[in-house]
Protein backbone atom coordinates (compact mmCIF):
# COMPACT_ATOMS: atom_id res chain seq x y z
CA UNK A 1 0.00 0.00 0.00
CA UNK A 2 1.21 3.63 -0.59
CA UNK A 3 0.28 6.72 1.03
CA UNK A 4 -1.91 8.12 -1.82
CA UNK A 5 -4.83 5.32 -1.36
CA UNK A 6 -5.17 6.76 2.29
CA UNK A 7 -7.28 9.07 3.48
CA UNK A 8 -5.89 12.92 3.83
CA UNK A 9 -6.01 13.94 7.35
CA UNK A 10 -8.85 16.60 7.97
CA UNK A 11 -8.22 19.64 9.31
CA UNK A 12 -10.54 18.78 12.69
CA UNK A 13 -8.42 16.14 13.21
CA UNK A 14 -5.41 17.84 12.99
CA UNK A 15 -5.75 20.54 14.91
CA UNK A 16 -6.93 17.63 17.87
CA UNK A 17 -4.14 15.82 17.28
CA UNK A 18 -1.61 18.78 17.43
CA UNK A 19 -3.09 19.85 20.94
CA UNK A 20 -1.63 16.60 22.31
CA UNK A 21 1.56 18.23 22.29
CA UNK A 22 0.55 19.05 25.30
CA UNK A 23 -0.14 17.26 28.63
CA UNK A 24 -3.33 19.01 29.49
CA UNK A 25 -5.16 17.76 26.31
CA UNK A 26 -3.18 14.17 26.29
CA UNK A 27 -4.79 13.48 29.88
CA UNK A 28 -7.95 15.36 29.04
CA UNK A 29 -8.48 13.02 25.88
CA UNK A 30 -6.33 10.08 27.35
CA UNK A 31 -4.38 9.98 23.89
CA UNK A 32 -0.50 10.59 22.96
CA UNK A 33 1.18 10.66 19.88
CA UNK A 34 4.35 8.50 18.78
CA UNK A 35 6.75 9.55 16.52
CA UNK A 36 9.29 7.88 13.99
CA UNK A 37 9.17 4.48 12.24
CA UNK A 38 10.45 2.40 14.79
CA UNK A 39 8.57 3.81 17.56
CA UNK A 40 5.63 3.75 16.29
CA UNK A 41 6.15 0.28 14.77
CA UNK A 42 7.02 -1.30 18.31
CA UNK A 43 4.24 0.39 19.95
CA UNK A 44 1.76 -1.26 17.21
CA UNK A 45 3.74 -4.77 17.99
CA UNK A 46 3.20 -4.49 21.52
CA UNK A 47 -0.41 -2.90 21.83
CA UNK A 48 -2.48 -4.49 24.34
CA UNK A 49 -5.54 -4.56 22.07
CA UNK A 50 -6.19 -3.03 18.49
CA UNK A 51 -8.73 -0.28 20.11
CA UNK A 52 -5.73 1.45 21.61
CA UNK A 53 -4.29 2.71 18.61
CA UNK A 54 -6.53 5.58 17.31
CA UNK A 55 -5.07 6.65 14.44
CA UNK A 56 -1.56 6.26 12.41
CA UNK A 57 -0.65 8.89 10.25
CA UNK A 58 2.11 8.84 7.45
CA UNK A 59 3.55 11.69 5.11
CA UNK A 60 2.67 11.65 1.43
CA UNK A 61 5.20 10.04 -0.60
CA UNK A 62 6.19 7.49 2.16
CA UNK A 63 5.67 3.99 1.50
CA UNK A 64 5.10 1.48 3.85
CA UNK A 65 5.09 -0.21 6.92
CA UNK A 66 7.23 -2.72 6.97
CA UNK A 67 7.17 -5.08 9.88
CA UNK A 68 3.57 -3.49 10.87
CA UNK A 69 1.02 -5.59 12.11
CA UNK A 70 -2.40 -5.14 9.67
CA UNK A 71 -3.54 -1.78 10.23
CA UNK A 72 -7.28 -1.53 9.45
CA UNK A 73 -7.53 1.19 6.82
CA UNK A 74 -10.18 3.37 8.47
CA UNK A 75 -7.12 4.22 10.98
CA UNK A 76 -4.70 4.87 8.08
CA UNK A 77 -4.13 8.37 7.06
CA UNK A 78 -1.71 10.39 4.47
CA UNK A 79 -0.37 14.13 5.57
CA UNK A 80 1.05 16.84 3.88
CA UNK A 81 4.35 18.10 5.32
CA UNK A 82 2.95 21.11 6.56
CA UNK A 83 0.86 18.99 9.26
CA UNK A 84 3.54 16.36 9.64
CA UNK A 85 5.56 19.47 10.88
CA UNK A 86 2.65 20.68 12.81
CA UNK A 87 2.62 17.76 14.55
CA UNK A 88 6.30 16.43 14.80
CA UNK A 89 7.97 17.24 17.68
CA UNK A 90 11.81 17.18 16.06
CA UNK A 91 13.33 19.66 13.25
CA UNK A 92 13.61 16.60 10.21
CA UNK A 93 10.30 14.47 11.02
CA UNK A 94 10.62 10.82 9.94
CA UNK A 95 6.96 11.09 8.05
CA UNK A 96 5.28 8.56 10.31
CA UNK A 97 2.93 9.92 13.73
CA UNK A 98 0.92 7.58 15.68
CA UNK A 99 -2.43 8.31 17.75
CA UNK A 100 -2.41 6.01 20.40
CA UNK A 101 -4.43 5.74 23.76
CA UNK A 102 -3.07 5.55 27.28
CA UNK A 103 -2.56 2.84 29.31
CA UNK A 104 -5.54 2.35 31.68
CA UNK A 105 -3.99 1.84 35.42
CA UNK A 106 -6.25 1.62 38.25
CA UNK A 107 -3.98 4.44 40.09
CA UNK A 108 -4.28 3.98 43.70
CA UNK A 109 -3.88 1.43 45.39
CA UNK A 110 -1.36 0.03 43.58
CA UNK A 111 -2.98 -3.37 43.13
CA UNK A 112 0.20 -5.77 43.15
CA UNK A 113 -0.29 -6.23 46.93
CA UNK A 114 -1.92 -9.36 47.06
CA UNK A 115 -1.59 -10.73 43.51
CA UNK A 116 2.30 -11.22 43.71
CA UNK A 117 3.07 -14.49 45.75
CA UNK A 118 6.28 -14.55 44.83
CA UNK A 119 8.94 -12.42 43.37
CA UNK A 120 7.93 -8.72 42.50
CA UNK A 121 9.79 -5.79 41.71
CA UNK A 122 8.57 -2.25 41.28
CA UNK A 123 10.13 0.73 39.81
CA UNK A 124 9.47 4.14 42.00
CA UNK A 125 10.78 7.66 40.19
CA UNK A 126 10.76 10.36 42.62
CA UNK A 127 10.99 13.80 40.50
CA UNK A 128 13.09 12.01 37.99
CA UNK A 129 13.04 15.06 35.30
CA UNK A 130 14.52 14.24 32.17
CA UNK A 131 12.39 12.49 29.52
CA UNK A 132 14.94 10.56 28.17
CA UNK A 133 15.86 8.72 31.74
CA UNK A 134 12.03 8.44 32.25
CA UNK A 135 11.85 6.64 28.63
CA UNK A 136 15.45 4.29 29.49
CA UNK A 137 14.06 3.47 32.81
CA UNK A 138 10.66 2.32 31.35
CA UNK A 139 12.40 0.40 28.58
CA UNK A 140 14.88 -1.27 31.17
CA UNK A 141 11.85 -2.14 33.43
CA UNK A 142 10.31 -3.98 30.57
CA UNK A 143 13.53 -5.88 29.96
CA UNK A 144 13.90 -7.06 33.18
CA UNK A 145 10.34 -7.77 34.10
CA UNK A 146 9.44 -5.39 36.60
CA UNK A 147 5.86 -5.63 37.44
CA UNK A 148 4.64 -1.85 37.62
CA UNK A 149 6.34 1.89 37.06
CA UNK A 150 5.55 4.79 40.10
CA UNK A 151 5.50 7.87 39.57
CA UNK A 152 6.09 11.27 41.70
CA UNK A 153 3.96 13.97 40.40
CA UNK A 154 7.21 15.93 39.68
CA UNK A 155 8.45 13.28 37.50
CA UNK A 156 8.44 13.68 33.62
CA UNK A 157 4.95 13.28 31.90
CA UNK A 158 5.12 9.73 30.38
CA UNK A 159 3.67 10.54 27.46
CA UNK A 160 6.22 13.60 26.68
CA UNK A 161 7.58 12.93 22.99
CA UNK A 162 10.88 12.39 24.27
CA UNK A 163 9.76 9.86 26.97
CA UNK A 164 7.92 7.87 23.97
CA UNK A 165 10.61 7.94 22.12
CA UNK A 166 13.18 6.63 24.39
CA UNK A 167 10.87 4.00 25.58
CA UNK A 168 11.46 2.19 22.59
CA UNK A 169 7.75 0.99 22.36
CA UNK A 170 7.33 0.03 25.89
CA UNK A 171 4.70 2.46 26.77
CA UNK A 172 2.31 -0.80 26.81
CA UNK A 173 5.17 -3.32 28.48
CA UNK A 174 4.06 -2.56 32.20
CA UNK A 175 1.69 -0.49 34.14
CA UNK A 176 2.90 2.78 35.22
CA UNK A 177 1.11 5.31 36.63
CA UNK A 178 1.26 8.77 38.90
CA UNK A 179 0.67 9.50 42.41
CA UNK A 180 0.02 12.57 44.20
CA UNK A 181 2.16 11.61 47.47
CA UNK A 182 5.19 8.98 46.49
CA UNK A 183 5.72 8.68 50.61
CA UNK A 184 1.90 7.59 51.07
CA UNK A 185 2.16 4.98 48.02
CA UNK A 186 5.51 3.51 49.07
CA UNK A 187 4.72 3.35 52.81
CA UNK A 188 1.38 1.33 51.78
CA UNK A 189 3.79 -1.09 49.96
CA UNK A 190 5.99 -1.12 52.77
CA UNK A 191 2.95 -2.21 54.74
CA UNK A 192 2.17 -5.08 52.35
CA UNK A 193 5.54 -6.69 52.38
CA UNK A 194 7.42 -4.46 50.23
CA UNK A 195 10.93 -3.60 51.04
CA UNK A 196 11.77 -0.11 49.97
CA UNK A 197 15.23 0.29 48.52
CA UNK A 198 16.41 3.68 47.73
CA UNK A 199 19.54 4.63 44.95
CA UNK A 200 21.56 6.88 47.18
CA UNK A 201 25.13 7.84 46.82
CA UNK A 202 25.70 8.25 50.38
CA UNK A 203 24.34 4.06 50.62
CA UNK A 204 25.78 1.69 51.21
CA UNK A 205 28.17 -0.52 48.59
CA UNK A 206 25.07 -3.00 46.15
CA UNK A 207 28.11 -5.92 47.14
CA UNK A 208 27.68 -5.70 50.71
CA UNK A 209 23.98 -7.26 50.39
CA UNK A 210 24.57 -11.12 49.88
CA UNK A 211 20.57 -11.54 48.85
CA UNK A 212 17.34 -9.49 47.76
CA UNK A 213 14.30 -9.28 49.13
CA UNK A 214 11.33 -11.31 47.21
CA UNK A 215 9.16 -8.37 47.11
CA UNK A 216 10.93 -5.08 46.75
CA UNK A 217 10.82 -1.34 45.37
CA UNK A 218 13.87 0.41 43.81
CA UNK A 219 13.29 3.92 44.21
CA UNK A 220 15.41 6.31 41.75
CA UNK A 221 15.56 9.97 42.47
CA UNK A 222 16.12 13.25 41.18
CA UNK A 223 19.27 13.70 38.88
CA UNK A 224 20.94 16.75 40.63
CA UNK A 225 19.25 15.70 44.56
CA UNK A 226 18.73 12.24 44.43
CA UNK A 227 16.20 10.89 46.57
CA UNK A 228 14.10 13.07 48.57
CA UNK A 229 14.73 13.10 52.20
CA UNK A 230 11.12 12.08 52.96
CA UNK A 231 10.86 8.74 50.88
CA UNK A 232 14.62 7.93 52.15
CA UNK A 233 13.23 7.36 55.47
CA UNK A 234 10.61 4.87 54.68
CA UNK A 235 13.60 2.71 53.04
CA UNK A 236 14.83 -0.30 54.07
CA UNK A 237 18.48 -0.48 52.21
CA UNK A 238 20.26 2.41 50.90
CA UNK A 239 22.51 1.50 48.10
CA UNK A 240 25.30 2.74 46.10
CA UNK A 241 26.85 1.76 43.17
CA UNK A 242 30.94 2.05 43.67
CA UNK A 243 33.17 2.77 41.75
CA UNK A 244 35.66 0.52 39.94
CA UNK A 245 38.80 0.26 41.02
CA UNK A 246 38.59 3.05 43.77
CA UNK A 247 38.72 5.87 41.50
CA UNK A 248 36.28 8.67 41.56
CA UNK A 249 36.98 10.96 38.14
CA UNK A 250 33.26 11.70 37.65
CA UNK A 251 30.46 13.12 40.53
CA UNK A 252 27.52 10.75 39.81
CA UNK A 253 26.25 8.17 37.32
CA UNK A 254 23.22 8.87 35.05
CA UNK A 255 19.69 8.09 36.81
CA UNK A 256 18.88 5.56 33.87
CA UNK A 257 22.40 3.61 34.37
CA UNK A 258 22.01 3.57 38.14
CA UNK A 259 18.77 2.61 37.57
CA UNK A 260 19.66 -0.19 35.20
CA UNK A 261 22.80 -1.50 36.93
CA UNK A 262 20.75 -1.86 40.29
CA UNK A 263 17.70 -3.49 38.91
CA UNK A 264 19.92 -6.53 37.31
CA UNK A 265 21.10 -6.82 40.17
CA UNK A 266 18.26 -6.88 41.92
CA UNK A 267 16.75 -9.14 39.87
CA UNK A 268 19.74 -11.49 38.25
CA UNK B 1 31.80 39.08 40.58
CA UNK B 2 29.10 39.94 38.16
CA UNK B 3 29.01 40.00 34.91
CA UNK B 4 29.25 43.56 34.37
CA UNK B 5 32.62 43.96 35.26
CA UNK B 6 33.95 41.78 32.55
CA UNK B 7 35.03 42.09 28.96
CA UNK B 8 32.74 42.27 26.09
CA UNK B 9 32.87 39.45 23.76
CA UNK B 10 34.24 40.88 20.58
CA UNK B 11 32.88 39.99 17.07
CA UNK B 12 35.91 38.02 15.62
CA UNK B 13 35.82 36.03 19.14
CA UNK B 14 31.68 35.63 18.65
CA UNK B 15 32.89 34.21 15.20
CA UNK B 16 35.59 32.06 16.07
CA UNK B 17 33.70 30.62 18.79
CA UNK B 18 30.08 30.36 16.71
CA UNK B 19 32.15 28.26 14.31
CA UNK B 20 32.67 25.64 16.97
CA UNK B 21 29.12 24.22 16.55
CA UNK B 22 31.02 22.12 12.98
CA UNK B 23 32.64 19.17 13.50
CA UNK B 24 34.65 20.38 10.82
CA UNK B 25 35.68 23.43 12.61
CA UNK B 26 36.19 21.70 16.19
CA UNK B 27 38.74 19.24 14.49
CA UNK B 28 40.77 22.05 12.91
CA UNK B 29 41.21 24.25 15.72
CA UNK B 30 41.33 21.60 18.40
CA UNK B 31 38.77 23.47 20.15
CA UNK B 32 35.04 22.48 22.07
CA UNK B 33 31.65 24.30 23.43
CA UNK B 34 30.48 23.38 26.42
CA UNK B 35 26.86 24.50 27.93
CA UNK B 36 25.12 24.93 31.02
CA UNK B 37 26.46 26.02 34.63
CA UNK B 38 26.48 22.08 35.51
CA UNK B 39 28.75 21.30 32.53
CA UNK B 40 30.88 23.75 32.26
CA UNK B 41 31.31 23.59 36.19
CA UNK B 42 32.15 20.35 36.42
CA UNK B 43 34.70 20.71 33.31
CA UNK B 44 36.32 23.32 34.85
CA UNK B 45 36.60 21.25 38.55
CA UNK B 46 38.09 18.40 36.26
CA UNK B 47 40.33 20.42 33.91
CA UNK B 48 43.77 18.12 33.61
CA UNK B 49 45.76 21.58 33.33
CA UNK B 50 44.34 25.23 33.42
CA UNK B 51 45.30 26.09 29.54
CA UNK B 52 42.48 23.74 28.67
CA UNK B 53 39.90 26.59 28.90
CA UNK B 54 40.39 29.24 26.55
CA UNK B 55 37.17 31.39 27.29
CA UNK B 56 34.19 31.01 30.07
CA UNK B 57 31.32 32.97 28.50
CA UNK B 58 28.71 34.49 30.54
CA UNK B 59 25.04 36.38 29.30
CA UNK B 60 24.77 39.47 30.55
CA UNK B 61 23.07 39.57 33.81
CA UNK B 62 24.40 36.52 34.93
CA UNK B 63 25.48 36.78 38.41
CA UNK B 64 28.69 34.03 39.94
CA UNK B 65 30.05 30.95 39.03
CA UNK B 66 29.52 29.03 42.59
CA UNK B 67 31.56 25.97 42.92
CA UNK B 68 33.62 27.28 39.64
CA UNK B 69 37.54 27.12 40.54
CA UNK B 70 39.20 30.49 40.20
CA UNK B 71 39.01 31.74 36.70
CA UNK B 72 42.14 33.85 35.57
CA UNK B 73 40.01 37.50 34.52
CA UNK B 74 41.40 37.70 31.07
CA UNK B 75 39.41 34.55 29.79
CA UNK B 76 35.88 35.47 30.95
CA UNK B 77 33.73 37.32 29.06
CA UNK B 78 30.25 38.69 28.79
CA UNK B 79 27.81 38.70 26.00
CA UNK B 80 24.53 39.69 25.02
CA UNK B 81 21.62 37.15 24.88
CA UNK B 82 21.84 37.59 20.95
CA UNK B 83 25.55 36.11 21.23
CA UNK B 84 24.32 33.74 23.88
CA UNK B 85 21.39 32.41 20.98
CA UNK B 86 23.90 32.22 18.24
CA UNK B 87 26.31 30.14 20.45
CA UNK B 88 23.87 27.87 22.27
CA UNK B 89 22.51 24.24 20.76
CA UNK B 90 19.36 24.76 22.90
CA UNK B 91 16.26 26.40 22.41
CA UNK B 92 16.50 28.25 26.25
CA UNK B 93 20.18 28.33 26.78
CA UNK B 94 21.58 28.79 30.72
CA UNK B 95 23.90 31.56 29.69
CA UNK B 96 26.77 30.21 30.66
CA UNK B 97 28.99 28.29 27.78
CA UNK B 98 33.09 27.54 28.01
CA UNK B 99 35.09 27.10 25.16
CA UNK B 100 37.90 24.13 25.78
CA UNK B 101 40.75 22.72 23.91
CA UNK B 102 40.21 18.72 22.81
CA UNK B 103 42.21 16.65 24.74
CA UNK B 104 45.64 15.58 23.24
CA UNK B 105 45.30 11.86 22.86
CA UNK B 106 48.31 10.01 20.71
CA UNK B 107 45.54 8.38 18.53
CA UNK B 108 46.96 4.89 17.21
CA UNK B 109 48.71 2.85 18.43
CA UNK B 110 46.76 2.98 21.53
CA UNK B 111 49.28 3.02 24.18
CA UNK B 112 48.01 1.09 26.62
CA UNK B 113 49.99 -2.34 25.32
CA UNK B 114 52.83 -2.39 27.83
CA UNK B 115 52.04 0.28 30.29
CA UNK B 116 49.34 -1.82 32.14
CA UNK B 117 50.74 -4.98 33.81
CA UNK B 118 47.42 -5.31 35.98
CA UNK B 119 43.67 -4.89 35.23
CA UNK B 120 42.81 -3.10 32.33
CA UNK B 121 39.28 -2.27 30.92
CA UNK B 122 38.75 -0.17 27.88
CA UNK B 123 36.00 0.28 26.01
CA UNK B 124 35.39 0.56 21.95
CA UNK B 125 32.51 2.34 20.21
CA UNK B 126 31.14 0.54 16.60
CA UNK B 127 29.35 3.08 15.20
CA UNK B 128 27.14 4.06 18.17
CA UNK B 129 25.38 7.16 16.56
CA UNK B 130 23.00 8.35 19.51
CA UNK B 131 25.44 11.43 21.08
CA UNK B 132 23.85 10.86 24.11
CA UNK B 133 24.35 7.48 24.38
CA UNK B 134 28.22 8.08 23.35
CA UNK B 135 28.25 10.73 26.27
CA UNK B 136 26.81 8.94 28.89
CA UNK B 137 28.69 5.34 27.91
CA UNK B 138 31.97 8.21 28.73
CA UNK B 139 30.51 8.88 31.47
CA UNK B 140 29.85 5.33 32.87
CA UNK B 141 33.41 4.53 31.63
CA UNK B 142 34.80 7.00 33.93
CA UNK B 143 33.02 6.22 36.90
CA UNK B 144 34.10 2.70 36.81
CA UNK B 145 38.07 3.79 35.93
CA UNK B 146 38.21 2.55 32.24
CA UNK B 147 41.42 3.58 30.83
CA UNK B 148 40.15 4.86 27.38
CA UNK B 149 37.55 5.21 24.64
CA UNK B 150 38.03 4.40 21.67
CA UNK B 151 35.60 4.83 18.52
CA UNK B 152 35.12 4.10 15.32
CA UNK B 153 34.87 6.37 13.01
CA UNK B 154 30.99 6.27 12.01
CA UNK B 155 30.47 7.18 16.30
CA UNK B 156 29.33 10.63 17.21
CA UNK B 157 31.88 12.93 17.74
CA UNK B 158 32.75 12.99 20.88
CA UNK B 159 32.82 17.07 20.96
CA UNK B 160 29.51 17.04 19.89
CA UNK B 161 27.18 19.51 22.14
CA UNK B 162 25.10 16.55 23.14
CA UNK B 163 27.67 14.54 23.68
CA UNK B 164 29.56 17.03 25.61
CA UNK B 165 25.73 17.84 27.78
CA UNK B 166 25.44 13.90 28.48
CA UNK B 167 29.30 13.08 29.53
CA UNK B 168 28.58 15.28 32.50
CA UNK B 169 31.65 16.67 32.83
CA UNK B 170 33.51 13.59 32.11
CA UNK B 171 35.11 14.73 28.15
CA UNK B 172 38.65 14.88 30.37
CA UNK B 173 38.42 12.07 32.78
CA UNK B 174 39.86 9.40 30.49
CA UNK B 175 41.51 9.22 26.93
CA UNK B 176 39.53 9.09 24.13
CA UNK B 177 40.52 9.13 20.56
CA UNK B 178 38.92 8.12 16.94
CA UNK B 179 40.57 5.42 15.02
CA UNK B 180 40.21 4.86 11.23
CA UNK B 181 40.08 1.05 11.45
CA UNK B 182 38.36 -0.21 14.88
CA UNK B 183 38.95 -3.94 13.79
CA UNK B 184 42.66 -2.89 13.21
CA UNK B 185 43.20 -1.42 16.43
CA UNK B 186 41.06 -4.51 18.45
CA UNK B 187 43.64 -7.19 16.37
CA UNK B 188 46.35 -5.09 18.15
CA UNK B 189 45.30 -5.10 21.04
CA UNK B 190 44.09 -8.77 20.98
CA UNK B 191 47.78 -9.37 19.91
CA UNK B 192 49.15 -7.31 23.32
CA UNK B 193 47.02 -9.51 25.74
CA UNK B 194 43.73 -7.79 25.21
CA UNK B 195 40.62 -10.19 25.43
CA UNK B 196 37.84 -8.48 22.92
CA UNK B 197 34.37 -8.94 24.49
CA UNK B 198 31.75 -8.09 22.30
CA UNK B 199 28.04 -7.20 23.67
CA UNK B 200 25.24 -8.83 21.24
CA UNK B 201 21.97 -9.99 21.60
CA UNK B 202 23.24 -13.18 20.07
CA UNK B 203 26.17 -13.55 23.02
CA UNK B 204 26.46 -15.93 25.79
CA UNK B 205 24.23 -15.14 29.09
CA UNK B 206 27.32 -13.02 30.90
CA UNK B 207 26.20 -15.26 34.28
CA UNK B 208 28.03 -18.36 32.58
CA UNK B 209 31.58 -16.68 32.59
CA UNK B 210 32.53 -17.35 36.28
CA UNK B 211 35.58 -14.93 35.77
CA UNK B 212 36.62 -11.67 33.47
CA UNK B 213 39.85 -11.40 32.06
CA UNK B 214 42.81 -8.78 33.63
CA UNK B 215 42.98 -7.05 30.36
CA UNK B 216 39.93 -6.94 28.27
CA UNK B 217 37.90 -4.46 25.77
CA UNK B 218 34.18 -4.80 25.90
CA UNK B 219 33.08 -3.08 22.27
CA UNK B 220 29.39 -1.68 22.34
CA UNK B 221 27.70 -1.95 18.70
CA UNK B 222 24.95 0.42 17.14
CA UNK B 223 21.56 1.39 18.49
CA UNK B 224 20.06 -0.93 16.14
CA UNK B 225 22.68 -2.79 14.53
CA UNK B 226 24.78 -3.51 16.87
CA UNK B 227 28.12 -4.68 16.82
CA UNK B 228 29.48 -5.28 12.84
CA UNK B 229 30.64 -8.75 11.49
CA UNK B 230 34.18 -8.07 11.12
CA UNK B 231 34.50 -7.37 15.11
CA UNK B 232 32.67 -10.03 15.84
CA UNK B 233 35.15 -12.53 14.78
CA UNK B 234 37.95 -10.87 17.23
CA UNK B 235 35.94 -11.53 19.83
CA UNK B 236 36.67 -13.94 22.76
CA UNK B 237 33.27 -13.61 24.18
CA UNK B 238 29.96 -12.49 22.63
CA UNK B 239 27.89 -11.37 25.54
CA UNK B 240 23.71 -11.06 26.17
CA UNK B 241 22.22 -9.13 29.61
CA UNK B 242 19.49 -12.03 29.85
CA UNK B 243 16.09 -10.82 30.47
CA UNK B 244 15.06 -10.61 34.37
CA UNK B 245 12.31 -13.72 35.12
CA UNK B 246 12.77 -14.92 31.12
CA UNK B 247 9.88 -12.34 30.04
CA UNK B 248 10.54 -10.62 26.64
CA UNK B 249 8.93 -7.76 26.87
CA UNK B 250 10.96 -5.14 24.88
CA UNK B 251 13.46 -5.94 22.17
CA UNK B 252 16.37 -4.35 23.28
CA UNK B 253 17.90 -2.62 26.00
CA UNK B 254 19.32 1.16 25.14
CA UNK B 255 23.14 1.19 24.02
CA UNK B 256 24.58 2.89 26.95
CA UNK B 257 22.65 0.69 29.45
CA UNK B 258 23.92 -2.41 27.90
CA UNK B 259 27.30 -0.87 28.36
CA UNK B 260 26.41 0.43 31.87
CA UNK B 261 25.95 -3.08 32.51
CA UNK B 262 28.18 -5.00 31.11
CA UNK B 263 30.97 -2.56 32.59
CA UNK B 264 29.84 -3.13 36.09
CA UNK B 265 29.78 -6.98 35.75
CA UNK B 266 33.16 -6.84 34.62
CA UNK B 267 34.99 -4.90 36.68
CA UNK B 268 33.44 -5.21 39.79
Amino acid sequence: MTSSDLNPLSKVKLRRFVKLQEKKYRDQDGLFLAEGLRTVRELCQNIPDESMLLALLLREGEIGLGGFPEIPEDKLYVMNSEQCSLLSSTAAPQGVIGVFRQQQVSRYPCGFKDEKKGRSLLIALDEVQDPGNVGTILRTAAWFGADALICSTGTADRYNAKVVRSSAGSLYALPHYTVERLDLALEELAASGYAIICSSLDGEDFRSFVSWPQKQVLVIGNEANGVSRVVQNLAERLVRIPHGGGKSRVESLNASVSAAILMERLVL
